[in-house]
């Protein structure tokens, strides 16, 4: 029996499975009664799901990703996989590009033989324009800026479906390393008196974007059904929330108490900074009839939740 | 005697030195007194220049470019390496975007640790806007627009010294696959009763900017030395000529009746398209005092007498 025929009839390929995002991806596509082709980095110990078959697979590695696309021949492709850490970028920068640029090129030319097949590559909100004078924030934005040109100029020169969503800042339970999930770690740690320091934070009144990874995957989902070829899509939430307000909120949700400082004025009072209710924007993705649909604090509970199961491993 | 030593004082590295812009980039800044280190394809045999020292270098490989990048430590660089035919970046896109990008970001990154390095990446005038809708003429093109792009946004993240020279149609004596030197070839094979076959070109009235590559060298040249990081400089003459001019001017050149068919009319006259003098543009390059210097007449005569010395083995 070959890998195809064990999926069921209806095919997504899902890269970059073994990260956060793509366990939810895995998860909601094999819930809709979709064969999932899952690529996990080599070595990656993934959790059986029912409907999901893994496969190694380094994305750089081009024959190999040529070959599997063949063999799985898939209807939808998500393409989650790369990098995304703003500091490692600055310290590896080639790193960055490589990971984040190629693969994205080697997926959409072994898909060139599959011209029904619809691609939806995952970029970053941090993306810039490239034009001048060519001001990136940071390599991990060149990287993404790059793969986005790359890809909707791919899908005019050959035609293919391919089309992009710009996630904003992506929390909920897993093996993230955002924003919420160190301070849902951290906090986990400080109830189980294994955390004396306290939390420490760049500015509290930094505004994010933050939004449900399953509101996410969900959004993907719509968008590979419904989506337009070279459209891009911006994936979040109507509000903008201060780190310091989404800290309180969260540090609410627990008994123990956990000290917060910020670097500009070093201390712990919580109370003056404010998130902003943006009147909702209508974008690409609101207009096919998607909303952001899991609260703040059910996404933040479930942080802590993941991680007060982790056990003693946190 | 390590490989700098053997150099001379003011050092540059050149990329893709077994090109046919490679070689005229050697000869030219070895006549100035300077020490070029020419990279060239693994196998290339290359004629020996006084001042100038080899090194077989695939460009893809990115540790082998880094120690040779230590071991030169280049006071500029001029960044010629890479692939450029329209018709193969069709065939293998993948080749043409691998060829165009990378070598550039692993030049980029080996010279940071040489901040004070200057540093001339060669684009092209093919290169498009990459903002929406990306409308990409061929692969070729977006390869170099991506180069660009990755290249002067590294200059603003790195503050490096880094510039861009976008040239025309360069031709001039020696291994180009450009028009002129097509034409040539078929010209001096007539010469020879060696060729019966018409030159066949798509259209007469298609106009192109040709330039010397010995000006283009010498462009370079002055860019490297004045150029301002950041920059792109657009390098090319004042005039546009049609494919059909050029050809009347070149088959001039030559006692042989050479026949030439243009698919849009299948007949011989090139008698009724002419070429355009533009008033001359004053771009950044031309601010710093260049000028194109060498007439059409004597680029095709010396295009003409490359093929004719070649004996044989035309």
């Amino acid at each position: 029996m070959d890998a195809r025929d064990a999926l069921r009839k209806h095919v997504i390929l899902v890269t970059g499975a073994s990260g956060f995002t793509g366990f939810h991806a895995c998860k909601y596509f094999a819930a809709q009664g979709m064969g999932v082709a899952a690529l996990v980095r080599d070595g990656s110990i993934m959790e059986p799901i029912e409907g999901v078959h893994y496969y190694p697979c380094d994305l750089l590695n081009k024959e190999r990703l040529q070959e599997l696309v063949r063999e799985i021949a898939p209807d939808e492709v998500l393409h989650l996989g790369g990098k995304n850490s703003v500091p490692e970028s600055w310290s590896n920068p080639l790193l960055y590009m490589e990971t984040n640029i190629f693969p994205t090129l080697y997926l959409l030319n072994a898909l060139r033989s599959f011209p029904s097949t619809k691609i939806l590559v995952v970029g970053s909100l941090t993306a810039f324009e490239l034009t001048p004078p060519f001001e990136a924030p940071h390599p991990y934005s060149l990287s993404k800026s790059l793969q986005k040109a790359a890809a909707l100029s791919w899908e005019k020169l050959y035609g293919q479906h391919v089309m992009l969503a710009e996630p904003s800042n992506l929390i909920g339970p897993g093996p993230s390393t955002g924003f919420c999930s160190l301070l849902g770690r951290h906090i986990v740690a400080t109830e189980r008196n294994q955390q004396t320091n306290t939390f420490q934070i760049s500015s509290r009144y930094t505004r994010r974007n933050f939004l449900d990874v399953r509101d996410a995957v969900r959004a993907y989902g719509m968008i590979l059904t419904q989506g337009k070829s070279g459209e891009m899509y911006m994936v979040r939430s109507a509000v903008e929330r201060t780190l310091g307000d989404v800290s309180e909120l969260m540090i609410g949700l627990s008994k123990a108490k956990v000290p917060v400082t910020w670097e500009e004025v070093g201390e712990t009072n919580l109370s003056s900074q404010r998130t902003i209710e943006s009147p909702i924007t209508i974008g690409e993705l609101e207009k096919l009839g998607w909303q952001a649909s899991i609260s703040i604090l059910s996404s933040l509970l479930d942080v802590l939740d993941y991680y007060r199961k982790e056990g003693d491993s946190v």
